[in-house]
């Protein structure tokens, strides 16, 4: 798991000094939440020697009520610790209701050691890791929200570090024997802490890596993971269900909520023919190309009803080999589909390598219109964000292309093209009851759709809003994220 | 996982053929239950080549109505289904809602297949094993039960079947190359195997290892564990609720109902004098070897109202250096106690390793008292049982002797000694309005502990019913029981 980690870029430091006061304030705002809900809270620290664990808590904490935490030092156990099961030190530190406790370095570093330093052998260690499993689930399924820190810096720099700190008398005392076999036995290390963090890697409680290179962007980090977490756990509270919601751990893209989208995009009648003309044809080309490297492609279409998600995927399909794409319009559930996961009829309609599936409508459903209309359980549709994100996950290893539109109009248009249908008879088998119904709905689904983005833009699969007040303009921008969705991707494929 | 394996001594004929004819019929009644609630089951059996799943899979299915059920045979993916992503021709197999799903292979042995034979490295490997995870557990959140097996077999037995099937005409077909590879590279094989199952190894989703040896035997273990699996995942869709109950994956050692223990055992005086005398020095002297090879005792004290649990520890005591034993008395929680997961105040109380504690009452509060008089919800003490072995478990993996009694007595004699003590001035406060309260209660705390014995009687820590209508036969047994046990570790300590 750390190694096939891939370390986000850091922001400037004038962005990291931005987001670090908002989510300073945010922190002690869900401190006191966590208080009120009487919601328990353990966040482990783990990582490397002189990776900063110490300082970066130092940071977190000032902005917190010092009633409501505790922090807790876990080096060696004490001769009398050792005297009593090998989890009894943990266990009788865990916080109690309403309060957040720290754990600067645990029972990872603990089995670690021991196992790095012969002091126990591979059947011990394993039954170890065996027993940590069992205590962070039981922790879970009691309530507790675990949120878990592995803080990570490169050989060189640990280097670096612990020679600055040595080099200081102040200083010097922090640097221990055990820090310096450790960089002396970087590649070792690093394998063990690889092995270990992916045998407890559990959904309930994950692994987070902190890029430790800067102190603030650390503490960044940190910070907003510890939000996001404390929200998925005070929702799972309030909501006393089955198989409650997981920690987010992919990496997002954020994008803007849909009031803040600048509708007033266009594009010129003279523009619109060139432009598509000359996109279609660069469509053709790489749909050949996608067949013979047997790339898979995904297209997927959500909007608003009348914001001209059809004719934007007209245009897409005529520039297409009818024999490589299908477009799968998608309507309630059979059956058979509703007897089974939900998902499971869109792992029926997945296309074959080398070729293209549109999807009018799709998996989303779940979020939208069943969250709306009931059609599932609250559980289920919280449940569902990261269960597409996983989903999706699978569709990126399996190296498809990915793409997701949000087709995106005002009300106002709206409503111009319900009247314009409702008016001209050849269109009014376009508008029904349930158009206008949905239209009253508008603000409720407004909310489901910002709520969707943003927990479903990930980095390998991120949303893109095509602004469709002037539908002309979105469909040059659909065909335009396409192709260089796909000439990415080829690229990629050239260099592996 | 595999190579920490302990077989189950496998029962004799006439046991096996008992307990299937039992169990066979019981699976052909779950079945109708799995359809009423619409419960869908997916059935993995994994296994060395020849193991026999094919044939025990005919055998299973033998007693089930074809309507309900579907096999699958998942060998090699066919050349359609190697264009799609990886887990797709799996997942368009699971059954519907009230329908089980067999299949005779699985994603198992399609990835560690490519793994062994170097179709796919180790990163794409790891890759997989997390979209199988995700997988499997999305399943379960969506309301599936899995129950996965993995039938196993020696290298000799595999080698001797090969050679008998390829020996013969008619079975000769049923021998493919990756057979003869795998026995020829059994160890190897071995290794992927027993990292494969450890890495896969949820809780919501774990393995069971069938004994393959004979087929009758390799049946009845299959057929009971999807039994038991299949009632907790029925429990669990009748209280949808977070953190439901998990497959039971510890060995269990089964023991009488309580309607069923002779309590007209007895004890003459001038015998019980005796044996009291020559078990107490027994036992002090074991205190001692115990202090010296610092192995920790834990007595765990649980019995019916006046059953005679304060004399019977008494007489235990009585035989132990006050310097190295301690008896907790169990009451109420504490708000702080009542703040934290419910087994912290047990943790708290563990003794040092070489010490002794006895506890008056215990961690079973969760699943008797707190559960019939609602202390907490019906989602926490039907997830107790699993926490519990967990909890005792750690113990065990700490080397601790592990001894926990019911104090068994009928209600007459409860009543009779009620009444002595209402009677009896210096007995008095021994009796309280909540004992007659509780005697009430007789019943439903009955089923209550025929529930928790049978739960929570593991191989590892079982339950001892010492059978206390003649107080002093109870002492005696108890003494007796800890002694044996306390020896058993001391030699299991020589040995290692």
């Amino acid at each position: 798991m750390l190694k096939e980690w891939v370390k986000e870029e850091r922001p400037t430091d004038e962005v990291i000094a931005e987001r670090l006061e908002k989510a300073r304030a945010e922190l002690a705002v869900r401190q006191l939440e966590i208080k009120e809900k009487g919601l328990p809270v353990l966040v482990i620290m783990d990582g490397w020697g002189a990776a900063g664990k110490g300082s970066v808590l130092g940071k977190v904490i000032k902005n917190l009520d010092p009633r409501f935490f505790k922090c807790e030092t876990l080096t060696e156990p004490t001769d009398e610790e050792k005297r009593k099961p090998f989890l009894y030190r943990y266990f009788v530190k865990i916080p109690k209701a309403g309060a957040i406790a720290f754990f600067d370095g645990s029972w990872m570093g603990e089995v670690t050691n021991m196992y790095l330093h012969g002091e126990i052998d591979e059947k011990k260690y394993k039954s170890h890791l065996t027993s940590i499993k069992r205590f962070e689930r039981q922790l879970n399924d009691n309530g507790y929200l675990m949120v878990k820190f592995f803080f990570h810096i490169g050989e060189k720099t640990q280097k670096k570090r612990l020679k600055d700190l040595e080099s200081d008398t102040y200083t010097k005392w922090r640097v221990s024997d055990k820090d310096r076999w450790q960089n002396k036995h970087y590649d070792k290390c690093f394998d063990v802490f690889d092995e270990y963090i992916e045998a407890t890697n559990q959904f309930v409680a994950p692994w987070y890596f902190i890029d430790s290179s800067s102190k603030k962007w650390a503490e960044l980090q940190m910070t907003e993971i510890l939000i996001a977490s404390i929200d998925t756990a005070i929702a799972n509270a309030a909501n006393q269900q089955k198989a409650p919601m997981l920690q987010n751990t992919f990496p997002m893209k954020p994008l803007p909520k849909l009031a803040e989208v600048d509708l007033k995009k266009s594009i010129s009648e003279e523009e619109y023919k060139k432009e598509l003309d000359r996109l279609q044809k660069r469509l053709s080309e790489l749909h050949n190309e996608l067949y013979h490297k047997k790339v898979p492609v995904i297209i997927a279409y959500e909007g608003w009803d009348a914001a001209g998600k059809g004719g934007n995927i007209k245009r897409v399909a005529a520039a297409l080999d009818p024999r490589g794409y299908e477009v799968h319009p998608i309507a309630s559930p059979e059956p058979a589909e509703k007897a089974r996961h939900y998902l499971w009829r869109f792992w029926n309609r997945l296309p074959k390598d080398g070729h293209i599936a549109i999807f009018d409508r799709t998996w989303y459903g779940r979020v939208m219109v069943e969250r709306i209309e009931g059609f599932c359980t609250e559980n289920d549709w919280q449940r569902a964000y990261n269960e597409i994100n996983e989903f999706e996950k699978e569709l990126d290893d399996w190296n498809a292309v990915i793409i997701k539109f949000w087709v995106h109009i005002d009300k106002d248009t709206q409503l111009a093209r319900f009247t314009d249908r409702q008016n001209t008879p050849e269109k009014q088998w376009k508008i029904t009851d349930e158009d206008w119904r949905n239209r009253e709905k508008w603000d409720a689904y407004e909310a489901a759709i910002d709520e969707m983005i943003s927990k479903t833009s990930t980095k390998f699969a991120p949303w893109h809003i095509l602004e469709s007040n002037d539908k002309k303009y979105a469909r040059i921008k659909a065909l335009k994220i396409i192709i260089k969705a796909i000439e990415e991707k080829l690229v990629g494929i050239e260099k592996e």
